[in-house]
This record gives C-alpha cells, structure tokens and sequence, in this order.
C-alpha cells in the first residue's frame, strides 16, 4: 500500500489502479469479508491492513515442518521470506543417514520417523516437501498420519490426500513459460 | 489434455470445464491466437495442441545461465522441470572463488565475469538468477549488459530493468499464504 502513504483513507478507485482490478471487483472482494469501507470516503489504511492480515491468517505464527534436506531444502531453511511473513521452520527431516543430524540454518535434521512427535510437540501446521518425486507421496502420507493438514509441495508430481488437508504444489517452471512466450512474442 | 484422450476433438464447454473458465472465455481467449476451432464440432486436439506449444514457445529449446550456485541454485540444476519444458541450464556463474571451478550437475560454475562471453556463444536468451538479494540487481545489470533479454528472478527483492528486459519473479512464500488462509478459513 505504498502509494496510500501518508494518507489515511483509499478509494477502491486506487486500490483498483494498484491491484489491477476494476473498483467494482475491489468492493465486492472486500465486501466478502466484511463491511470495511465508507461510501465516499473509502477504506481506512490502518483498519483494512489489519483486516487484510487477519482474514489471510498472518497475524500469528504458523510452525512448519520442512522434509527433505536436500539441496532445495537448504536453500529453502536459508530462504528469508518465510520468517518475514510469520512462517517458521521449526523442523527439518530427512531419512538419510548422512543427512541426519547435520546442522542446517541453526536446525539440526532429525530423523523422518521423529515427525509424528514432533508435529504434535512443536504444533506443527504447515509441512513444506522438498525431496524428490519419487519420495513425495510417502512423505505425504506420513505428514497426513501425523496431523498436518496444509502441505507445500516443491516435488515436482502430483499428490493424492484426504480432502481434510490442503496441498499447494510450487511449479518453479510457471514463470519460465511464461518468459518463453514473451520471448516469442514481443 | 487427459480427458480428451482417444477423442479427436474437443469442445469449448469440456475445456472450460478442465480449466474452470467459461467457454466463451475459452472461446475468446483461443480466438485471440487465431481461428482454431470449427462451429458445431470443436478444436481438434492435435492442431490445438500444437499451436499452444508453438504461442507459448516451448516448440523449441532455450538455453538458459543460472547466476548463483548457492543450495538454490544447486537445487535449480537438478530440478528436472525446466528440461522437461525445453528450458535447459546450459552455464553456471558465480563470483564465490570457491564455488568456481566446481562441478554441479555436470556443468563447471564459471566466473561471473564470463558470463558476457557465454551468452553470445552459448545463445543464453535467459538467466536464472539465484543470488542473495544483495547481488541480484548488479547480476541483473550484467545479463542485461550481456544481451540476456528475459530474467526468472527468485532473489526476494524487486529489481529495476529496461522495458526490454522482461522480468519474472518467482516468490516461494505466495503459495504459503494461501495454505495459511484456507488453515484460518476451513
């Protein structure tokens, strides 16, 4: 909302111009959840951030569990973003012996079997899969059985859960496509 | 295209079903490329199919430079998608002496300083760049120098480019905040 700065209000005509939506679309999103704005005046800076914050669920913590120690998972315990948002990876696994108590980021690997304990010990929510294809779905099911209900999954195949948990699959090759078709195209 | 398997055409209505648009979306947006479907009968699967292959321009291969062989960069390597795609790492670059001279999925982590050179001689068209945030604009500076026209940026931070330039942010925390909501929602 840095266009919003310094004032105190902003019209659905504005957060339309920022957002790239129409004012229409942006009333009726917001009206979703609530009656936030003022007919003339627009929606209060303060109120609807902390509004905004509250309905996405990022006004507290969410413990995370992150499986696979790999290469990408290194690079995603070392990854600032997380934290910055409120999502701390409060444990690493992995079920390979080498990797296995090996410190990465301040966390030591524990072994994968450790996962049930620790989720319900540590109040893991979250488990982000980083290992490979081929391990995925075990790793799912395991995650499952241990009480995670929302997965992230780096591992780049598709994933069978119950319909109680939540999967959001990474494609790191969507914005490359995308690329390539500007690369064709401009 | 899995439910159109052993049909030979397929209709607007069954793709926005598969796609969860409308069919006149479907209709308009397929239009837009060109006059592909036939009224009454639909779009032929394998013409269809191939067009968007050859809009989105993965009809043939990229060659790409990943800057940056940190965990992020080692995992970009071995990710299998991007080849699968047609998006293939064909040069490594870092400034970290002791990452160059390494060998990483089979390519050696060149000097950045050579990256100018690769490009011209590899055809490097995109560059992956896989740095800290405090490097990546000096990084984005010297594949813009060096002719690179499309950047896939998964350092957390906005970079500025030429408007020939073409940048794609990947952010690894969008999918989070998504779980996060339908946690706080369900």
């Amino acid at each position: 909302m840095e266009a919003a700065s310094g004032g105190t209000s902003i019209s659905s005509d504005r957060l339309a111009h920022l957002t790239g939506h129409t004012a229409a679309q942006v009333r009726r999103d917001l009206a979703y959840f609530g009656n936030f704005g003022k007919r003339g005046v627009g929606y209060s800076v303060s109120d609807l951030s902390n509004q905004l914050v509250s309905i996405v669920g990022i006004d507290h913590n969410w413990n995370m569990a992150l499986i696979g120690a790999g290469n990408l998972g290194k690079a995603l315990l070392a990854y600032k973003g997380f934290e910055q948002r409120g999502f701390k990876i409060v444990g690493a696994y992995d079920n390979d012996a080498r990797k296995i108590g090996s410190t990465i980021s301040n966390l030591t690997v524990e072994s994968l079997s450790k996962l049930s304990e620790s989720a319900k010990r540590l109040d893991i929510q979250l488990a982000i899969i980083a290992t490979s294809a081929e391990s995925a779905q075990e790793v799912l099911d395991l995650s499952v059985d241990s009480g995670i209900m929302a997965v992230l999954n780096f591992a780049p195949v598709r994933l069978n859960a119950p319909d109680t948990v939540q999967i959001a699959n990474v494609d790191l090759t969507v914005e490359v496509e995308y690329l390539s078709y500007w690369l064709t195209n401009k």
